[in-house]
């Protein structure tokens, strides 16, 4: 790797975590964090959550952007240069995170935990009926690196699980769907649905009451996408109509959620303030490490956008 | 397997679910439900919750005494022929169960959940510090078949993970301490405390202010063994000492538990009407039907009772 600087974009604290990493694997890199960015010129690696301004004037010589976080949605991807290779974060800590988020919220949902809550606060001592795991229909939308790990995991606790991609995928244990046709089927048989979908076009405004109405009656959401997937109104129609019976979510929008919106209080919502998955800032700084690694040897960086599907 | 009666005497409606079983694989065993007894003489077995008055005069030909559950702690051992083989029923439904609750119980304590709802309901969006599982030290007391899958899974997810048992055991990824003087180098270093004793006259109140002190503060306890290992007024006040952080609780005593009693609305206890864990019908019956035929055969059942040890 030659001399150069990469400059780090994000959380200072978790800055300085990187900057140890980056300074004991690649000594000869000038690890700054912004805003102290040096000689712009010689800046050919950034990391941000949200980039600098004008990203291509102001950095002639930059080579690659990464995400410090799992999506790129926080991205204007139209304002920046068209050639410029993207790269989100593929890290062992998002994906445990997630995988302990979603096996949470399902086995909170699969348990009937919300309404022993209710029946808590009540005073009641009142057993509901069990149904073995594997009589439980989990669907997972979304099955890129985080959606394989959720189900692999799902499928040890013996539920009937089911995904659904843009493309077709195949993963043991799983009923795999597909496309637009397969949609429909996939949401005909799932009764807790996990989104964990990448925010595009195609996404935005997905999770709304057409969605809802596709799912048998009294169907569970976990949504641990991003916020504009969900219409927020048709959940809370949905909730209140039966249609939904209970609703897990860990983002919304806006976020933050002011203090008097109505999902805060609703008896069958579930809110987290976007917390589901974290990057590990030292596992973080060894994937982009070993990304630019790749990108010095001519190999293919993982988790590099397709700047055409927009993830 | 010799004709004879085979007598159930616990819920109905599960019953008629063993019947079934029964009828499909010993059809020649006559299969009864308490108080349809027909011909004391010809009870050969008995799977009860709570056994029958005067089980030795009234069954003279009685051979084994299954319990319906995973606990015989409902029975008075005292009471019982000394000879009379006791079988606790060891089946995946139950196990399955288990490890969901625990699962669910740990993933709950360790994402910090009760305070996400408590912040849920002041409508305050505050994102808490992660840590990683591997960083995170849990403890299980009692490591039979139930105790050994749930850790099973609890090191799948990554947690560092203990285990506290009578007699020394092995357990891959597991810490495993062993006898009075292990306890307390386990209780040491263990953040989320797990029990899953036996009720015996050791364990009853073993879960008390002595115990809670050698623990680190601010632990949190998981308590799906038995109600009276528990001091409720201990829990009570190390609770509102700081010493323990969080309970979640599947069993009390009484059960249930008085609908003004105190752990209802403590703001830090969760508690559940003892579903943690219960037996498959179907499964149930298939489990105790291979021990008829071990029984049969001269070999050990599965789940035989140690009557010294009283599990």
């Amino acid at each position: 790797m030659d001399p150069c600087t990469f400059l780090y974009k994000s959380d200072p604290a978790r800055g300085r975590l990187w900057a140890e990493v980056f300074r004991q694997q690649l000594p000869q890199v000038d690890f700054r964090i912004w805003p102290d960015v040096g000689d712009a010129a010689r800046v050919r690696f950034i990391a941000a959550w949200e980039p600098p301004p004008d990203l291509a004037t102001a950095f002639p010589n930059l080579e690659v952007l990464f995400s410090s976080g799992a999506g790129v949605d926080q991205f204007d991807l139209a304002a920046l240069p068209p050639t410029l290779p993207l790269v989100r974060m593929v890290e062992p800590g998002i994906i445990q995170g997630m995988v302990e988020y979603v096996s949470h919220a399902v086995l909170d949902l699969h348990r009937d935990r919300p309404q022993y809550r209710r029946q808590q606060q009540a005073g009641h001592w009142q057993p509901l009926p069990v149904r073995p795991a594997h009589q439980r229909r989990v669907g997972v939308l979304g099955l890129g690196s985080l959606g394989q790990a959720v189900l692999a995991r799902l499928v040890d606790f013996g539920f009937d699980c089911a995904g659904w991609s843009r493309s077709a995928r195949e993963l043991p244990g799983v009923q795999c769907h597909a496309g637009p046709e397969g949609l429909a089927r996939f949401l005909a048989r799932t009764e807790i649905l996990v989104c964990l979908l990448p925010l595009t076009a195609a996404t935005r405004g997905l999770l709304n009451a057409a969605l809802f109405a596709q799912l048998p009656r009294g169907a569970q959401l976990v949504h641990v996408g991003r916020g504009p997937q969900l219409v927020q109104a048709d959940l809370l129609a949905a909730l209140d109509s039966g249609q939904l019976a209970e609703a897990m979510l860990d983002v919304t929008d806006p976020e933050p959620l002011p203090a008097d919106h109505a999902l805060w209080r609703h008896p069958h919502v579930q809110l987290t303030p976007h917390i589901a998955s974290m990057t590990q800032p030292q596992s973080a700084a060894e994937v982009v490490i070993a990304n630019l690694r790749r990108w010095q040897a001519g190999e293919t960086m993982t988790g590099l956008v397709d700047r055409i599907k927009g993830y």
